[in-house]
């Protein structure tokens, strides 16, 4: 995150106010929550992928496209929702061959229809740049949602889906499944009073949901689930990022329940848990406790 | 429009096909009309404004963040919407200015409370490439909308919002007013069977509504609406662009009532009717009938 990327959200935030009815979760959660007149709520995100920054030039552009839908969705199901559809925005490189728009809007085109979000609107056009693909989603809140990373509380128990570190160097990170149908179990089954996606590494997203809980947190080194491969091990696992699984705070009865009856193949695994402020936040590691926020994170 | 916008519209369209009960009316119009499982329905509108294609590097950014919204609320006005709010991705140049995210997000900020749409979202990065803003608005019908560009008949009359021409050189296309009350004022007068807004043209953009009528035109040089200081005159407000108004078919009843009753600041001006598919598109210049398509322009 840069000077420019705070300076805009910190905007975002301070116009929020002016909304308070209509913009029930304000910018700086994964997503948005906006009610509608007739009190239907609306879930919103929007990212955006360039060359050079999120991706090189060697990536396959279906990819490319797939994964700048993906990131939203994954977004989405943080906040508890399920998409409707979405809009694109396609910046090509001047002189871009013929190519390669038609291979990004395939890999949006499959996303879509892989997730049931078909693309209702775009707009493209060449410039003095790298391949950009800007996704913009709008959701509905799934039974249960839409939830925000704050809400947890002490005593919560936390929970990821699937299995984190080396997204990056396996290509992982590319082609990964957005955790919506494993939101819509945990939602449903009131499992999730507080919910992220992991994409900037394990260790600064529980930093981010405790600081939206104002809670500390415990969590266990030998817990987390490492993914098979993963060359840096557990650090991998803690740091990384780009895994885009679920991090939970469930109330401990409702985690007893979902735990017991969960049957998908991705499977949700207890970390840690949350504890008051004043614990600090704890990684035990080899029986040690070790401070568990990233170097140079500021809570907020 | 490069061979990449129109290969990206052709699949948007394609997919429209998948989701005909939730995607009233697919890509291709100014916006898209989604309809919720509550039956309320959505207008959504994306479009984006990169340096070098939209705008030159000595164009104040805070004016390119408010025409980078500006232009998306002139989509909702033409398809007869009013914003509920907005999602923007602004991609930096590397080694940007300090101050430039925030000019550009103050004109967002500005033009959205000019026009009520708030910003609900936003990400950003910094690329290897200019200045680019892509932003995505979220709409609600007006009273009489949604309206697309299909839909007018023979007989209806053909009217403009405003004064066309000059737009780009006299820097009006930085700083127009998109026409989100003209278009309440016309959809409530049920004086709009078909609706678009001029962007590239008042030929090109005749043209498009013929089009989606499946309908001809005669228009009426003399009645055109030329914006003072036009440098090229009637055949600048013609085919310069960049104008953001609206032109629209009304039924002649309803057109003569909205004419007589109009009181808002913007003019509107009759300069033509559509006319059966067989007599073709018809410009009378000078008492003069001359064809009205752009060179090049192909029926779709």
């Amino acid at each position: 995150m840069d000077g420019g990327e705070l300076s805009f959200l910190q905007w975002l935030v301070r116009t929020a106010p002016e909304h308070p009815g209509a913009l029930r979760v304000p910018p700086g959660d994964d997503g948005a929550v906006w009610r509608l007149d007739s009190g239907e709520e609306l879930v919103l995100a929007t990212d955006a992928l360039a060359e050079g920054v999120h991706f090189t030039r060697d990536v396959p552009p279906a990819l490319v496209g797939r994964k700048a839908l993906a990131v939203n969705l994954s977004d989405l199901a943080a906040m508890g929702a399920k998409p409707l559809c979405g809009l694109a925005t396609c910046a090509l490189p001047k002189g871009f061959p013929d190519s390669l728009p038609r291979e990004v809007t395939n890999g949006l085109r499959e996303a879509g229809r892989r997730y049931g979000c078909p693309l209702a609107g775009g707009d493209t056009l060449s410039h003095e740049g790298g391949l950009l693909v800007s996704v913009s989603v709008i959701g509905a809140p799934v039974k249960g949602g839409p939830v925000t990373r704050a809400g947890g509380r002490p005593g919560d128990v936390l929970a990821v889906t699937g299995a984190l570190g080396g997204a990056v160097a396996s290509g992982r990170h590319l082609g990964f499944e957005p955790r919506l149908a494993e939101a819509e179990r945990i939602l449903a089954s009131g499992a999730a009073r507080a919910m992220i996606d992991v994409s900037d590494g394990l260790l600064l997203d529980l930093n981010r949901l405790a600081d939206a809980c104002g809670a500390g947190f415990l969590i266990e080194g030998d817990r987390i689930p490492v993914h098979p491969g993963t060359a840096g091990g557990l650090q991998g696992a803690l740091r990384e990022g780009e895994d885009f699984e679920l991090l939970f705070a469930a109330p401990p009865e409702a985690w007893r329940k979902l735990e017991a009856g969960w049957d998908l193949e991705t499977p949700v695994t207890a970390i840690g848990t949350l504890t008051p402020p004043s614990s600090g936040r704890v990684l035990i590691l080899d029986g040690r406790r070790t401070p568990a926020a990233p170097e140079g994170y500021e809570h907020r």
